[in-house]
């Protein structure tokens, strides 16, 4: 750090996301992005005249992609907030929700709830996932602080259910209960719905993952709409033009293609089952998951050797090094084809370490 | 606010941006865009090839885009940082390097910077501009705080030599000193080059005024690796994938055309030219600009009269309601068309209220 930087971040570490080469071509497995292209209308969108009009700033207010997104969910444009990706909104939420109470997560969850908690000096209270790696929603129950939960979790692709989630944001009443639902697509249930009934929950999307969007910086969420105001004035306060023109765009035309992402979604779906059976034969014990990712570890191979083999074949997946996780792996579900690689090097891999 | 923000920023009072109405079409000078778009080259790269990639992650590291600014601005790639713009930049800089000695600035500039000194609780010093709105160097001088000075300076197009700037950089040796060059290329003098001489300076620029690109979000900043770390930290704590995929591609074929952009700078100048003679034959006084914008005060009708009049008639500027500069409105700099059309419906304004 250079002798400028304030002491309150002396001790920050940041957050590491996984790798993105750019220098060799990878069956990228490792950060969780959709292996299909956005719809035909997204792509169709980007006319050069749209990226000429790249010289005017994009509509702070993001009024056209609210409104989109409110029908979409059947909310009011009020209740809806948009951002440069799902991160930003976690960020602006740890800033603004949990300075004075401090937040609670689970131990093994996003890695970047502690990174925010750290950055602004909140108390984090940090509760261990139970030996199956499901949350015990009773743990959350009147909590005094923010709560955040992952649902389907990661990296452990595990669901938590709507009622246990309700029961979380009743007896939470005075502090905000942020569901971060960036997987939910994959096959989880969605509290979008509780919003009008709740005034303290704050769900998080993104169009990363199921909507094939993760380059191009697209996060939403909806809330009662004075937490939606109080989102706006830190966004007014930061970086008001946060969202690029053409992203607002393509998030508008994606909404009205739902159908091409709803297939994908059961493809996805399907290729996960697939992959768990496929992993199952070979040695691996695998986490019931509904997201786009699954979590796996080897009877006889540790995390990180399986990481590192597959690496030097061509296959990224993500490896983490905190203790109680470091022999599962996360894989990211791609192709068929893409999972039949996998399986083919990891096969190779284990007849080469049992030699 | 909701029940749940924070009570620190009860009091914050969120940036205003420039008006961006989606509804009606104007003759837009009042965001400081400019009316060209972005070069062929950028227009070229948005290929359906590109779009397609949009679900994979950009690169956070922006490798390629800070090997070519590097190489333009003749520096190493660790004396490059990109951001989402470079109001991301600046609010990174408020964040890191003034919570302790606080930070100064002149009275008249660029509203956002008071806004993220109340955003992260930073102790501002506000220095008045001499009354013909210059900055007079001698009063930032070993000011024991962070220097933020814009230049040329914001709204009032006025530059600051760059041998006044050095002895700042010189006697603030303790402090970051920031200079956002955000109207270089209008006809000011870059300090970049002292990058290597001094430790201390921060400069911030960015792709939304000269290089056509306002809506596509990127902004960048030159310092000492060591400032390049911190602010890399704060950005990996934060939102590491900050800029859209097709963003840094654009970026840097926007680099690889700079000629265009060099000769819409020499047609921006010339047309500032022009519509100073202009408006000092309707009665008005302008400040000399070295920006793409002017800052105008008619002898007998207020700033906010003018700028009402104007859009009435399908012409925005920008008016500021600050009781020093409520008689003058910034006006930006676009094609000579436009800037035919804000002089015919002056002298309109101007006969109208005469009679």
């Amino acid at each position: 750090m250079s002798r400028f930087l304030s002491s309150l971040y002396a001790s920050l570490e940041e957050y590491v996301p996984g790798e993105q080469p750019q220098d060799k071509k990878y069956v990228k497995l490792n950060t969780n992005e959709s292996p299909f292209p956005p719809s035909p209308g997204v792509i169709a969108a980007v006319t050069d005249e749209e990226v000429r009009k790249l010289c005017l700033y994009s509509d702070p207010e993001s009024k056209a992609l609210k409104q989109k997104l409110a029908e979409s969910y059947s909310l009011k444009s009020e209740n809806v907030f948009v951002a440069n990706g799902s991160d930003d909104i976690l960020n602006f939420a740890f800033m603004a929700f949990a300075r004075e109470n401090g937040a609670v997560f689970p131990d093994i969850s996003y890695g970047f709830y502690p990174v925010f908690a750290d950055l602004y000096n909140v108390d984090a209270k940090i509760i261990p996932l139970e030996e199956d790696f499901s949350i015990d929603y009773k743990k959350y129950l009147s909590s005094g602080r923010m709560v955040v939960i992952a649902n389907p979790n990661a990296p452990t692709g595990k669901v938590i259910a709507k009622s246990e989630i309700e029961e979380i944001i009743k007896t939470n009443s005075d502090n905000i209960v942020l569901i971060d639902e960036a997987y939910v697509d994959f096959g989880a249930e969605s509290v979008t719905d509780l919003v009008d009934k709740y005034d303290n929950l704050l769900v998080v999307g993104t169009f990363s993952k199921s909507r094939s969007m993760a380059g191009a910086r697209l996060g939403f969420a909806f809330a009662n709409t004075e937490i939606i105001k109080d989102l706006e004035k830190i966004k007014y306060s930061t970086n008001p033009y946060n969202i690029n023109r053409l992203t607002q765009l393509m998030g508008v035309k994606a909404l009205e293609e739902q159908e091409y992402y709803d297939k994908n979604c059961a493809i996805i779906a399907e290729n996960r089952e697939f992959t768990v059976s496929e992993l199952e034969k070979i040695g691996f014990t695998v986490i019931p998951s509904k997201a786009n990712f699954i979590f796996a570890k080897h009877s006889s191979l540790s995390g990180e050797k399986i990481y590192l083999k597959l690496k030097e074949k061509g296959v990224l997946i993500r490896h983490f090094t905190a203790e109680r996780i470091k022999d599962h792996n996360r894989i990211t579900i791609g192709t068929k084809e893409q999972m039949m690689i996998l399986i083919e090097k990891l096969i190779e891999i284990i007849g080469e370490e049992e030699k």
